[in-house]
């Protein structure tokens, strides 16, 4: 039986992260995933849904070309070709992660693993099985949609976000299950493209873990793009015809019918933890996600998990950083703990969400006198520029020490620009270190330095009231 | 005599910066522009500048919309909509700044301001003539192109950026002498609409301020697009025909001829002074800019100048921050005073530019032990979905302390992700900051994240050597 210093089993963006940087530590590691590299994100996740958007925003600029001196006919897409190019940009990627592995000596297995002891896996390859030992094993088995009672997905007329990327055609209309990222990015992708988009979502507000300041603006902007809202929603059931779907709800107490080409269930995910056989070791799952340290390591030494199968939130980056983190810690490197707050959310619709940190009410639950600022996209001059000025930045300080505790931004790019106070939020800063940093002009970034002068009555291009 | 608290000579980004700073903080305000507010920045610059080169973007992304899945007919554009876009937003955005000097109760005074004392001003509103009085005075009169013996600019066949951006009609051909910032975005402009352009550059390298590796990617990238590039370049004379001009040239020592419908001289700037009356003062000029401390007072009390008019770099947005110092100083607080290494400068050319700290030549000149760290944009996931691959980050390190000495981006969106390092240094951060941060996936700001880990030979996606 092959020894291994560090198995990880799952090669998704938390695994093979986990396997290079244990095999940059001079491991002797071995990566088991039992079907594509680059688990949900670089196959079925982050990556190929950002590129269909992409192709999305290009066909909606284009539409508004004239406004930049640019003429050009009517734009049509060729919805085929923009599923295709996602799907090459994922195979593209995900052959890099094999090309990356090997050239770390990762050992790459083929097959599903299940423990046989805290130290022995069983591999199952379609039916050719074996084992190998390993003493350290990293889970990172990742998650699935979470599927509804009554709602059992048939990839065709329900359907889960694996399916929503790979449709043969444009469906007509589409009724999501859920306002999380998933759910918002997948109806601005349809909406832009014409699809009639109906979202349903069980809770008061839409995009729960967002500042419901930035949630009520995304409501007011897909509302005015003809995505249409429901909240309060409560499925109960529903019967399928040759074409569509009718689904019958609860909404605000009354029931209702409601129909569509399609139904796509966005209502979150669970951990991939029933084939491990976790029962032969004292791993602990609580709710479904299997409970770490913050050095990632189970209840039973020398087995780790991170990524998707354990606790929230789920993203990729998180599942990274949590895969250096096992490996320098298997390493015996005293390695670096996540800070939750400091780990943002991106939402890539139009326009993009981003937050990092405590929202508005969670910061006054948490007990702490705020400051707030805001600043307007419509008062950057970079916005005006790209005729996107629709986007608002908002931060949130502790007014006793000026920490900032959270920064919700909505608008073009606002993935990309919050990085800034991550960095700032990871190297514990507060409001004079942002207001002492110059923001290059022209940029977007401004916004971000206005919005903490403004929370603390100092804003130079809007009035403070 | 009017008399003021502070007296602000000229409304650019310094100026009225300043002015709304010092009003903020209670001071009765005055601002004499001779012009327009907003200065170059706004009606003649940054802004301008940066409009039209979205338009050209978009143009050039639509010729490729079909790799996205997009189908439309071949861009065509109006230039005389693409330079009116650009004046649309420049005059929004300096209406906007006479508004907020209004609402922050700043006096607004059109005129020519000059010394009559170190507290007097005379001000001259077309021949109508009258004095005020201020406390403190803070000189923000910018700059202006600078011209070339032998090259006097008519304004039709040589001109200066200022002309390049309100141009009748696209010229077949474009000679521009200086290849900095100013000279490197109009050639991108020009080039993405079919302009037949020549870079004329005196010293051995193109975009001397830029480190040498970055500068010649450019070169390399600009001259697939069929930029000509001279570089050991000395002017000689020129001679005008109708339609077109012939410049003689020295190029590494052998003389040439070179034509061209125009030629735009983009060899720097000079400090606006010679109408102020400096010899009222006590003020020090050196090489044509005003001499001030880290608190922008000049060698006369009470005097202070910020932005173009003193030394470089020379940006809008350090000339902003210098107007807060100012304001502040002159209010009796602590102000921050700035540190250059940690202003970031920005080029808006196709691809994008920006950079902060010190070059890897200027930190081995100044004895630093460095390590280096590199990432390409082609191993980034968002970067191959956004179609835009092209692109490098660069980052250099002390050795010894992990402080960030410097820090050079080249791709797309650049502009925008530099304020992270900006504020890493703001906050003298080291590399392992930006180690722990968690940058979000999928973004291109993950680049930011490897360039440290790979300085550390711990990149991730990409093979260190």
């Amino acid at each position: 039986m092959e020894n291994y210093d560090v198995a990880v089993i799952g090669g998704g963006p938390g695994g093979y992260v986990a396997a290079i940087r244990a095999a940059q530590l001079n491991k002797k590691v071995v990566l088991i995933e039992r079907e594509h590299l680059g688990g949900i994100c670089l196959n079925w996740g982050c990556i190929p849904t950002k590129a269909l958007l992409k192709s999305a925003e290009l066909f909606q600029k284009i539409k508004h070309a004239e406004e930049y001196g640019i003429i050009v006919g009517e734009p049509q897409f060729d919805f085929k070709k923009i599923i295709q190019r996602s799907r090459e940009i994922s195979a593209q990627l995900t052959a890099g992660i094999k090309f990356l592995l090997k050239k770390n000596k990762v050992t790459l297995i083929d097959g599903c693993a299940a423990f046989e002891t805290n130290k022995i896996l069983n591999i199952d390859n379609k039916g050719q099985k074996f084992s190998i030992q390993a003493d350290n094993i990293i889970i990172a088995t990742g998650a699935r949609a979470r599927s509804l009672e009554g709602f059992i997905t048939d990839g065709k007329q329900i359907i889960t976000s694996k399916e929503a990327m790979i449709l043969d055609k444009l469906p007509k209309s589409l009724i999501i299950v859920g306002s999380g990222a998933i759910g918002i990015e997948f109806a601005s992708f349809y909406n832009a493209l014409g699809t009639k988009v109906i979202i349903l979502e069980a809770k008061k507000n839409i995009l729960q873990s967002e500042d419901a300041e930035i949630s009520s603006i995304v409501k007011k902007i897909f509302t005015k793009k003809g995505i249409i809202f429901y909240t309060n929603v409560k499925l109960l059931n529903h019967t399928k015809q040759r074409d569509h779907l009718t689904i019958e709800v609860e909404i605000d107490g009354v029931r209702q019918q409601l129909s569509s080409e399609i139904l796509l269930m966005a209502i979150g995910i669970v951990g991939n933890t029933e084939h491990l056989n976790l029962e032969r070791t004292k791993i602990q799952v609580e709710k479904g996600h299997i409970v770490t340290n913050q050095f990632m390591e189970t209840s039973q030494p020398g087995i780790y998990a991170i990524g998707n199968v354990t606790a929230p939130p789920w993203l990729a980056h998180k599942a990274s950083h949590e895969g250096i983190i096992a490996a320098e810690t298997i390493a015996g490197l005293k390695a670096h703990p996540i800070n939750k707050q400091n780990i943002a959310g991106c939402t890539y619709s139009f326009p993009q969400i981003a937050s990092v940190g405590l929202t508005e009410e969670k910061a006054k639950n948490a007990g702490y006198d705020i400051k707030i600022g805001k600043f307007p996209a419509s008062a950057n001059g970079k916005a005006l520029i790209d005729g996107d000025s629709e986007g608002l930045i908002k931060t949130i300080f502790d007014a006793k020490t000026g920490e900032l505790l959270g920064a919700h931004l909505i608008g073009t790019e606002v993935t990309e620009l919050i990085q800034g106070y991550v960095i700032n939020k990871t190297m514990e800063g507060t409001e004079a270190d942002l207001i002492n940093t110059i923001f290059p002009h022209p940029t977007l970034s401004e916004m971000m330095g206005e919005a903490v002068l403004q929370a603390y009555g100092r804003a130079l291009h809007i009035i403070s009231e």
